[in-house]
């Protein structure tokens, strides 16, 4: 089974897994471990930050993140598909009482000239405006990178509003990898920065939030109170030090084998790719209604060897990772092409 | 001054004044004030509710009636400008935890389409999609009513996809004086109402939220929480009770005086009608930018008697009601086509 | 039927309905009311406050300071028995996220060691320590009034560990007219102060909260997200301004009546006055459990003409007040007597 | 250094390395890891369960348990020293909106008369009580065991009155190690019980939360609000199962190693044992002020080689585990002696 329905299902490697086996851990709860101390400095020199916290996941990373910049009584601006508002079970709402005012990008984009106006005025019938997330590259945009060029616009017009400016990195490696342009090139436009370690570059746990030492103090605050304290977390820190140390590189790897998954559904007459090009490592595509639903391609996907997942009732997405090889790839745009040109009925 | 800022600045009338003096009253906390009880039968009965409950105001109403329709961890569909999301200081995610999911109407008005799709599937990442609420007449829409059609349409459409349903109706009484259609009839649609009592109906307090009994027994144990539970209410219920009973007729004349103003601002070079055609008692219109800011008109017009609300950069409202007769409103759109026709250099 | 059950249960006597029908009102969420602010004035006077807020409860006055006091992630520190904890269905927590640390006080009094060590050191496992409240009187301590000497300690004590105070004043008139200590000096000892004026001064609805205008402008802020903000407040206003200029001096009468009805209680042989000696208008007093239930002495009272609250398995409170003449307690006294000498089987 | 602080301290075994180095693993938010799945399954099994579920702390576990058992306005009782309450950042509160309603027992011990009468009546004044907690062994008691007796009557009690019971069960390994009564049979009086692998049994990251399955299915829903989902978490899990199978049964040794701490304490005259003698692997002791404090006594004893926690002005708390050896444990007890036996000014 060649399973491309998402990067985070990558296995660890056996050098990882003896990095792991062999890391020098301690308490970090009580103390601070080690090995987690290192890969937070290693995360925190990489995006430009003076410091950085280890996280179980990028969901709490994120969400913490939003709860420190936002006081009780206040929003934040964000495109409307981004995955803090769609896929953390809105945290921000149900944990810390905050609001999201949502933006429709496209293609998870959003233009300078779309937050005009949006900073609400100082007002007791309104919430206030506190800050602004962008996510890089964004995942239901399809794996689309922000362009620079925007990322600067709004976060000096953030920045010129009063308001903080969170970068929801956690495929910020490939949009690194795609543009040459460094991460700490990236993160320099923001207060706070999350990335993870177990989607591309293989790690099996976790997740890091950087930022100012003042920032992370308060964050590490509120990963106790959400539970995200762990004892030797230097096990699960060490697998994702090595993913950090030898895995960024590659990823380019894995954008050329969505190119290739890309081709073949630029191939298919009842596939339309969206809502943009290929740019990383996601392929997003729309199934003709006439061919059938989205679940029903996935699932004949699926009988035929390849996983991925219906994101939409007509939309499917494909990821590719370190545990899918070229071969694998090419198997799999072979498949790929052969149930588009197949209709379900058919195969009733 | 002639004051078009809201219908809420409507003072108590002699009559009305009367009634709040004679008020046979109870402690309505411990057991139940009869002018309170009174009034509440009489909503409930308009509204075509089994139980009603009268709240210190509409945001009140509104805040517990989305309270007591999502349970933790859920949504409520609205559209992008209304009261609930824009004006109520986001007490459902501040106080209740819950997330507003916006869509943007057209001058307030939503199309049963741009629903479809929305509700979310059952899935740990994404809260649960619980409510849709409408507002009519719509402020921020320009006084608009909704259409009768697509209401019908949206809460069929919630209803099939167990969706509770909840009507702002802060001024539910105009789209009723304006329609002919009765509130009863609206409300038939909604399984929970808001209406106000101290906007057109031009009662000093409150406002009441209406539904079926065992969601009253909720809502008033929400009211407890949020400190809205009153005393000896039959003083200002017996204000609101003759506001009920006197003044929803009359409104009529605010959407004549409504029209007066309308004409005056097509009339007027600088100035354009907006969202939508005076349909009530509100009037918004844009103040084109080579006149100058919405800020700056509003101040002319002070300066020459007439009172109005910038609700935008170049957005100003103004609000017909109970305390400004026709010859006031006649002055006021002579003053506003004066103002109009000058520009603000020339004043300075 | 003489009505005990409590203070809050007066109605507006004719002096008072003639204020409040004569009222000069204004839209005090547009702009401020001037009976409402002239009531604020006087309160923040009476007071020694910068400034004072109209709220529709004593629950939402209290609830909305200790939510200003206490940010994101702290307690408060309170008397097991007091009102914010107990009856105000901890809107703290649920509206708040914030925790009471309770400590047992003797008949609601606090002795200042009580409260040493704690304080919480600052330390990611744990809140943060921010507020003291008193209650004075404290309602189910049975009216007391706390000695002024501990307040003075406690509130000493609490600037000297950087926590902030607030006083619980809902009963504050009853200690001033039982001590002759006047509402300031009591208040000096606090950042804010809520007061009632539908209990003992009898006004129909409402309480005020008083101190900084900073503190204050906040809890505005606050009173608006919990759907407190009122239009035409004065008409209600007119009533509590009325209540406060004239019947501040005759609660002595209340404490008085209070009196005889404390030595019936310690006439009769199956109940026991508790939890302290009456020192104010409120009389809380056990039943003996060979007599009966206090639900079933309630009854008994209650078919015999005299309303009272079991407030406990064995625990019945009388409140004197404004509606309750002499004769009246007179007569209650009697049959209080007579009740507590038969057996409720006698009556079956 | 002989670290006596925490048995959170315990670093992972080399066999336990192993088989974390070869576990297989999955991706346990989109599917299941199946170490992990294992893992819940033999936790389950322990603990006579339907279901288990892996969490990154216990605080979560915990924390995620008086969430799903108390519904929107509801508390909790619990003992006023227990960790949920003291040590978990109120998450219950400040995530969770809950309220504690907390009952002081002796050395963490409540007897079941305390209880009564403590179920709030239903009432618009006050939350709804839904759940007890208790803990076993209790922390901040001394590492002391719930009487089988008292845990019987107050759950029997608490089921008569509708409360959910959870058991906070971080080291309730040691409870059965010290009284050899099963887990399983412990378990049997609550709803739900949460259990650590990082503590006594030396594993290097996570604790458990058991239930009946649609308790767990919420609870697994309310771990990815929390952030607390995990990817390839099978590594950690690899290490928790290598501990539950291997390290339960040596408990005990840790126990005869608190015995000789024990005879220290009580061997020393500035010392006294407290606020119970030692049943488990806890040993709490207070310093008499006359020779100094807690943070005085806990300085000299790291600068002699040993390390303990000051949890109070004058108490100290030893924990013994699996990295402290019988000889350890002897050369710390003499160090003890020799501290306790000089005065800390000798020193200075």
């Amino acid at each position: 089974m060649i399973d491309l329905r998402s990067d985070t299902l990558t296995k660890p490697t056996p050098a990882m897994r003896q990095a792991m086996a062999e890391a020098v851990v301690g308490d970090d709860v009580v103390d601070v471990d080690p090995t987690v101390e290192q890969l937070q400095e290693a995360t925190a020199e990489l995006l430009g930050k003076e410091a950085a916290l280890f996280m179980p996941s990028g969901s709490m990373a994120n969400q913490i993140a939003v709860r420190v910049h936002c006081d009780r009584g206040s929003e934040f601006l964000c495109e409307a598909d981004c995955h803090i508002y769609q896929y953390e079970q809105a945290a921000f709402a149900q944990l810390s009482g905050l609001v999201a005012q949502t933006v429709q990008g496209t293609g998870g984009v959003l233009q300078p000239s779309q937050l005009q106006g949006l900073v609400r005025p100082h007002n007791d019938h309104m919430v206030r405006t506190r800050l602004v997330t962008l996510e890089n590259t964004h995942n239901r945009g399809g794996g689309t990178i922000q362009p620079l060029d925007n990322v600067r616009e709004i976060c000096r017009w953030a920045a010129d509003n009063d308001l903080r400016r969170h970068l929801d990195g956690a495929r910020l490696w490939n949009a690194v990898a795609a543009t040459g342009i460094e991460a700490e090139q990236w993160a320099s436009h923001f207060d706070s920065v999350s990335v993870c370690f177990s989607k591309g570059l293989g790690a099996p746990v976790g997740s890091a939030l950087a930022g100012t030492k003042s920032f992370i103090a308060e964050a590490r605050r509120a990963r106790k109170l959400f539970g995200g304290g762990m004892r030797q977390a230097g096990i699960i820190a060490a697998g994702a030090l090595y993913a950090l140390q030898h895995h960024r590189q590659r990823l380019v790897e894995d954008h050329r084998h969505a190119q290739i998954l890309q081709a073949a559904v630029q191939d298919s007459p009842g596939l339309t790719l969206g809502p943009a090009a290929v740019q990383t490592n996601i392929v997003v595509f729309f199934v003709d209604p006439q061919w059938g639903t989205a679940a029903e391609f996935v699932g004949q996907l699926e009988a035929a060897g390849v996983r991925s997942f219906a994101i939409g009732a007509q939309s499917v997405r494909m990821v590719t990772h370190l545990d899918v090889t070229q071969a694998d790839v090419q198997q799999a745009a072979e498949v790929l092409r052969e149930v588009a040109a197949a209709s379900p009925a058919c195969d009733g």
